[in-house]
């Protein structure tokens, strides 16, 4: 099942995707719905963040080649992380599909796009063992956790190098029937693909990662956990449309604006 | 103004508390509201934290002897950090005036309160001058950072160190009426006087902290900032009261409780 949330007018409705149509439901995947009997257009339809989080998670590093070449640029240890230590990304920074990522007057020309598969929870959840861990999850959407390398690797915080408005688009949808293994994540720039990873070839993968933050946290419905990104990224500029696409779920698309420009 | 929020019933209300009384209001400090002829013993409800932050934002190190004492226990620098970077923290840990923080089984014995100011946010900001950033702050309320120092200085980011379930305490209203400069905070362990502080001087004041900030990050209504806390906090253990005293605002108390106890 693809759950998307979208408005039409001022009204947010959570909806069912079902080919090129939406399904408008009443309550929320989180909760209690009901089908209704409205049938829109996808077309037709303002796609929304697909939740708003009430904590946004971020594992960060969790890919071996990323580790490798971040190594390389940055002059930091290309030793992957030893724990399964989880990090925080912030909802200020959260659009949509389609909407633009835009740079600051300010930003430096390393502004990178970092396709990641998103984790959504569903039910509220403590000390899950590794076994029963996915049993939380609603679904998985798209995020590209992008990032201004230079306030990035130069702060005291990631706040800005990767929380400015708009460095974190998430969509386009929730997809709840996916074969983890058999996913890929593929970031194309101007159609081009720049990166193809297998997406579920993690340092530690989802069900590790759920164990062992339930252990210490209260997982609540529409968390969401942001797993890494693979490979080595490239700048974008003003102009350019960035795709990530992972199998079975879709393709998020945004197109980059330098402020002012 | 001092503005509370709380449950009677099945209900979640705010209300605005006049001396022992808290009168019900219809909406939030946060849109629009009205007072409804409702009038209720402070007594007589249960308080819940003054707000569900869209974005938690925490300064971490931001007064002078706090960063002096705690190099020489960590091993770290002394320096004050160079920029007003901000951090954040999850709303999973969050707990109102009066709830337990309860230390899980496998924390340490160095479980460290950190009395801090809250500035609550009231209106939607961007690109603000120092001049004009306390303009969006609806008021000021009072947070405990509790912490878990071996978690804190030993795993890759602040994720259980700062934000296991209950660690954030924040209460027990939001106080619209504060005079920055007269506030002390002082904080008391079983009645005792642990810690006492000039509450506004910081490293980087708030005016700045919100001007830095809103370059980049848009703040929400809701959205709280806290501030940092000064002095070297001690271990607390199960059974122990901590208080958190900001003058003008109030006590924001807990109880300690370890998990299993």
């Amino acid at each position: 099942m693809r759950w998307c949330r979208f408005s039409v007018g001022n009204k947010v409705s959570y909806g069912i995707v079902e080919g090129n149509e939406v399904v408008q439901v009443a309550g929320s995947p989180f909760g209690r719905y009901r089908r209704t009997g409205a049938r829109l257009p996808l077309s037709s339809v303002k796609l929304l963040i697909p939740c708003v989080p009430p904590t946004f998670y971020a594992a960060g590093v969790n890919y071996m080649d990323h580790v490798r070449g971040m190594a390389a640029i940055s002059g930091r240890s290309a030793s992957p992380p030893p724990k399964a230590d989880i990090g925080y990304r912030a909802n200020n920074a959260l659009i949509a599909h389609g909407e633009p990522i835009v740079l600051p007057r300010d930003a430096t020309e390393r502004t990178e796009y970092e396709g990641e598969l998103v984790v959504v929870i569903g039910k509220q959840a403590k000390h899950l063992s590794e076994k029963e861990a996915l049993s939380c999850v609603l679904g998985y959407s798209i995020g590209n956790d992008f990032s201004e390398r230079t306030w990035q690797f130069g702060d005291r915080t990631l706040w800005r190098g990767k929380n400015t408005d708009t460095f974190k688009p998430m969509g386009p949808w929730i997809e709840t029937d996916v074969d983890l293994d058999k996913m890929r994540t593929i970031v194309r720039v101007n159609r081009r693909v720049m990166i193809d990873f297998a997406t579920n070839n993690m340092i530690f993968g989802i069900a590790h990662y759920l164990s062992v933050m339930t252990k210490y946290v209260t997982l609540y419905p529409g968390d969401v956990v942001w797993m890494g990104t693979d490979g080595v990224p490239k700048p974008v500029k003003h102009g350019d449309v960035v795709e990530v696409e992972i199998t079975g779920i879709g393709v998020l698309r945004n197109p980059v604006v330098r402020e002012g420009a």
